[in-house]
């Protein structure tokens, strides 16, 4: 363990990252091997004397381990700001809360961004494809590294969602709750294609030179910003642009050329612009590909209520957004006939919102109020003090 | 008149340019002239004695005039067959069908990739910014030219619905009925940030060479397709999409990689690709903006009925699909609101059908009815024989 992992609990925002050597490396779904491999985090709390008290935050497709706390890139606010924090739903005076950053990421986990130890180049596209599966086996590693046998809750919304389900599937032993925001226990059609656009733009650009930009100094950037700029409008719903920007202009009157003269067209660039300054080209292929693999159900038998045959024990969550349509509350309600199928205890709650899938993001006093409900009784039930 | 032009109805399917020269070009709404200008169409069936039997067909955004003959680049049928033909709802023994390549387009009218006069070279950017009034206004300077004082019908699905809403406002002199397919009255923001997309994957390509690809004889391929791969996807239902492709694979197994593992992938790769080789990427910057641009209403106060005032005499049908998120029944109601409130006598039929916007494209029997009945009742109103 790291010297960062040993100082766990002796300041309000803690972390680094863990080394697994050769050898102790984490076995792919593919069949592969990653080693060595390094797990980013951050943890926010004190763990108790009893290990009981933790909950593992798990990051949607862009975000990262810095869900609570200064982002060292952006400089601002973690992506979870508003739920974790003094008085908020996950309370670190209360909690021990631990974010990683997912295996394929690049903001310190192993990634295709990192050195290649066979090559000493980074691996580029010799980086091995990676899996919802993967990203929870290696979040288990670390987990287990902190000395942590149960979870009080695992907890996550969008990819951070089927990581949840996951871990119900391939560790409901460590689990005692789980909450599953906004998510699918697999990829549409719909979402699949939205993700190979955003591939085939990074593709298209020719500094992504068939991966092999880091080697050669350029980045993408191009390519990504238009993959970010279409999946940025899966996030929002058609009322939520609509109620933001209409058909607002930037200036008085039209330019009668190609500036961006609507301010959904300059909010649309901007988001372009600002994403290219945070994340890489590569796990953004790595990461939406792990999403389209993803299909729970078809893990076991094609039947879904099989991946949770052994999560009995464990209190889930399920929540939904009503004007969500990148993950719509039909899909969650697949998961939850599932749960009860399985004979899980599961509560489910469709938070009735115009701001669609980036709600869990955003001021919704109904989703606070959730979290803040199912995690006090989940304490409750395991009788934290 | 030219040759072609004046050959109008002696073969089935006939057609060819007019050209108006310099000094009886078009005056667009940005202020600007062009000119001297093509209109490229072509016209099924015979006109009658007393011009009484003519139809415009409008295009859609990557459409042309080829509405119901071979493609000449793709060696297809045209976009329109099914419902353009002997038996069908507009059967050339009967009607006289006209359709033009808008102005801004790439399959013979003026446009982008045309030669600017005052330079000897292609306009690319220089091409003036277009609008759904100035396509409007070309092709009532073709009508006029094929001596056609009145119209029986004027029709479109998507962009085509928009000409003929325009064509209501702009001309309702010259329309005894207008049919409005799939359309709206105006952008909304999120059909602005799915062209917004579209243009930045074009631009972001370094074949797009500030739009002077073609004196440089490159092509911006990468960059249309990824456009037209984004667009596409808004032109289908999630239901169809998963209908059609679900989650099925193209190989048994995945690749554990970047291949077209499913075939929703492979499909839209098809799409774009198939794109690039008969539309200009110039055409669909402009067209685009001409899209993003329209909002009837606005042009009247922000009073949409305002645009109907002189059109109470024409004879409407609005048709909308229920699946349609790109432009829904919802942005066909206004329109249906605003035609009551002006007083104009309107049918309005939603179609239930999970294709989504293509559906005007597609074997929708209740299209093909609801398009047979307004037509027959409206040639009976105007005493066709």
């Amino acid at each position: 363990m790291t010297r960062a992992a040993a100082a766990i609990g002796e300041r309000e925002s803690n972390g680094g990252a863990l080394r697994f050597p050769a050898g102790k490396g984490l076995r792919l779904d593919s069949g592969a091997t990653l080693e060595p491999l390094e797990i980013a985090y951050k943890t926010y709390g004190r763990l108790d004397a009893a290990k009981s008290n933790a909950i593992l935050v798990c990051h949607a497709l862009t975000g990262d381990q810095h869900a609570a706390s200064i982002h060292p890139v952006t400089g601002k606010p973690g992506w979870w700001d508003r739920v974790i924090g003094p008085g908020r739903p996950l309370d670190p005076e209360r909690y021990f809360i631990i974010c990683s950053n997912v295996v394929g990421g690049c903001m310190g986990s192993t990634g295709p961004a990192s050195i290649d130890a066979t090559t000493g180049r980074p691996y580029g596209l010799a980086f091995p494809v990676i899996t919802i599966g993967d990203m929870v086996r290696a979040q288990a590693m670390l987990v287990e590294a902190l000395g942590i046998e149960t979870l009080l809750a695992v907890v996550g919304g969008s990819m951070g969602g089927m990581q949840v389900l996951q871990w119900a599937a391939d560790y409901p032993e460590k689990l005692f709750s789980a909450v599953c925001i906004a998510a699918a226990a697999k990829h549409s059609a719909q979402n699949i294609a939205f993700h190979e656009v955003g591939r085939q733009a990074i593709m298209a650009d020719p500094d992504w030179r068939g991966g092999d930009y880091e080697t050669a100094g350029v980045r993408p950037e191009k390519g990504l910003a238009v993959a970010r700029m279409a999946a940025h409008i899966t996030y929002l719903s058609e009322a939520a642009l609509q109620r933001k920007f209409g058909r607002q202009l930037q200036r008085d009157g039209l330019s009668w050329g190609f500036d961006a003269d609507f301010q959904v067209e300059s909010y649309l660039r901007h988001q372009g612009a600002a994403f290219v300054d945070r994340f890489d080209a590569n796990s953004y292929l790595y990461i939406t590909r792990a999403l389209d693999y993803f299909d729970l159900g078809a893990q076991h038998g094609g039947v879904l209520a099989n991946a949770f045959s052994r999560a009995r024990h464990v209190r889930f969550c399920v929540l939904s957004f009503s004007s969500d349509w990148l993950y719509p509350t039909s899909e969650s309600r697949d998961i939850v006939r599932a749960l009860n199928a399985a004979g899980a205890r599961t509560s489910f709650v469709e938070i009735e919102t115009d701001k669609g899938h980036d709600a869990f993001f955003l001021d919704e006093p109904q989703l606070d109020a959730a979290l803040r409900g199912f995690f006090a009784s989940t304490a409750q039930a395991r009788a934290l003090t």
